[in-house]
């Protein structure tokens, strides 16, 4: 499907849907809303599939893998190698991602949208869970040129929403967004800049946990990345080729699908988020589909979920990726549908309302 | 057991488990403790059980139920009456505390600490889930003199305590504390006035939802209880006798037992926390064995947790009570103890470390 076709097939979500949740709301057991953002929850899901019976079913997350040319920059904590080796740690099911996942009952796909190594899912354990399409192994170097080409950041979109949608006709209803990647907290970070309009030293952060020296190179490498790209605000694509990666545009297309198939996408901590700015500067209505996992302690998340007119569902000084965030998450809106669902309403508790 | 056997068999907990947690964190296949919060979660169970295999094993809820003689002031939203057929719906399991409670694979017991009406679980629809310890049926009205006899609040206290240690003794790992009585935000709100030293004015809140003339009534009532009744700031029981109620006396045993036993004990917003107030003005060192389980809207909240040194796990605008709270925030714990037992370490996962 083309990106213009896609676009056109998102609809804003119907309040009044949301409308009928909340009378439905108001019957239940107890004083008026008194769960708070759990009603705030239920109520978007009723919104957001058109019914009063919402369901968590099946959830999966997609975590998307990218290396980063920007790397050389000197800007990240750890060497670049440990891309690929968290990804392989992914498929041995021994990460963070892995771990919440299964507690909340999601699975976790794994997609190498353009990692440096080249790894063969038919030997690796766990390989069936890793999906190979990679854009090209890493992008360039940002504060050098161009991320990579407008096709590539185009085919990454699309890549994202492929996949994305497939998982739903295949019976997913709820689609969690993750990431992996040595250095994505600076294109990131770029993307916030340009697209909340923040200077870079306003939303930088440690990301893995760099130093101070490493802090300013990445701010350098930021600001120039800006200065020699001048990415273009209006223009989603533009700001993903230039300063973005293949993951970032992965998670955008993930993003896409869950808007065009009318499905909950809950987005993760930074990285996703800049997938979500993408996504929202093609689309404006996809806000409608997303749900923020968490406050990321990145200093920069806060700005962007402000920018997206989203209210994180957890805050709890997070800051790994990988999809952790939204994994914990899920748990706390499954509860909320349950909430939605299976309490009973004052009449059929035969409990007294307040007095009128 | 005697009040001062307990308080002698309570201990803080050992800092070197928690020392020894820490550097397993370290391990992990992660940037440092890159999951924040879930890490303290994790490794204060260490602490509180002095293992690192922790474990969330079996949980369960005690919701402590009673009747309130302030609610003749007018300080509540509901009819009394609510109260026991609020005990009926948690028996029939079909209020917030049940839903939640399920969601996350704990049990709900009930307990008849002080209510009006006189249940007979042999006859009631899962009447099997109630336990009658009935100190009166209801409170005294705290605006015109004590709550209740230092007796009665000495019994309240050692009840809870003798239900949370039958369960514990009997496998429950995590106990989380749940309330339900109408008007007991009023004796919640005086209980955090005296002994967090702030002005009824500044903790008070609307509790159920009450008007604006209900409130002046309320902050009234408090400021009239704690003129008439002199509660001792620097005597738990007196304070509890005097402007407290018996599911708080309840729910104070319970987190003595937790201590006494070990055991992490949840709490839950305003109700669980006055409760927490009066056994850690008993015995400090309660807290080490204390999570809170969420912010509650009611304002007085956040004065409450930081006079306990508590950080709560969620903060999702509920007010509810019950145990609603407790039970969402047992399962991100939850999630924390399998971030501990389930992730690879750096050597497990064959993952390059940062660099020196």
């Amino acid at each position: 499907m083309e990106l213009n076709e896609i676009l056109k097939g998102i609809r804003p979500v119907d309040p009044r849907w949301i409308e009928k949740a909340r009378e439905r709301t108001a019957r239940l057991v107890m004083p008026p809303r008194a769960l708070g953002r759990l009603h705030e929850i239920s109520e978007r899901l009723c919104g957001i599939r058109s019914t009063l019976e919402p369901s968590m079913g099946r959830k999966a997350f997609l975590v998307m893998a990218g290396d980063h040319g920007v790397v050389e920059e000197g800007v990240s904590a750890y060497p670049q190698q440990v891309t690929g080796e968290m990804v392989r740690t992914f498929l041995r099911e021994g990460a963070g991602i892995n771990v919440l996942a299964r507690h909340v009952g999601a699975e976790v796909w794994v997609v190498d949208m353009g990692i440096i190594p080249e790894l063969d899912p038919s030997t690796l354990p766990g390989g069936d869970r890793l999906l190979i399409h990679k854009v090209a192994p890493g992008t360039g170097n940002m504060a050098r040129g161009p991320a990579m080409h407008r096709d590539q950041a185009l085919k990454s979109v699309l890549t994202g929403f492929h996949l994305g949608s497939k998982l739903m006709e295949e019976g997913v209803e709820v689609l969690g967004t993750g990431d992996m990647g040595i250095g994505n907290t600076t294109p990131s970070t770029a993307i916030a800049s340009v697209l909340t309009g923040r200077d870079p030293k306003e939303v930088v952060g440690r990301g893995t946990g760099v130093d101070d020296e490493g802090l300013k190179r990445k701010i350098r490498a930021i600001e120039r990345a800006i200065e020699v790209n001048r990415p273009d605000p209006t223009d989603g694509l533009d700001v993903l080729a230039k300063v973005g990666g293949f993951e970032i545009g992965g998670i955008a297309g993930c993003i896409l699908a869950g808007a065009y198939h009318r499905r909950p996408v809950v987005i993760d901590g930074l990285i996703s988020t800049a997938g979500a700015l993408i996504a929202q500067s093609l689309c404006p209505s996809v806000t409608d589909y997303l749900f923020a996992g968490h406050r990321s302690q990145e200093p920069g998340h806060q700005a962007m979920l402000e920018h997206l007119g989203l209210e994180p569902i957890l805050d709890l000084g997070m800051r790994l990726g990988e999809g952790t965030g939204a994994a914990l998450a899920m748990g706390i809106m499954e509860g909320a549908v349950k909430v939605f669902r299976e309490m009973l309403t004052f009449d059929e508790a035969g409990v007294s309302d307040k007095a009128p």
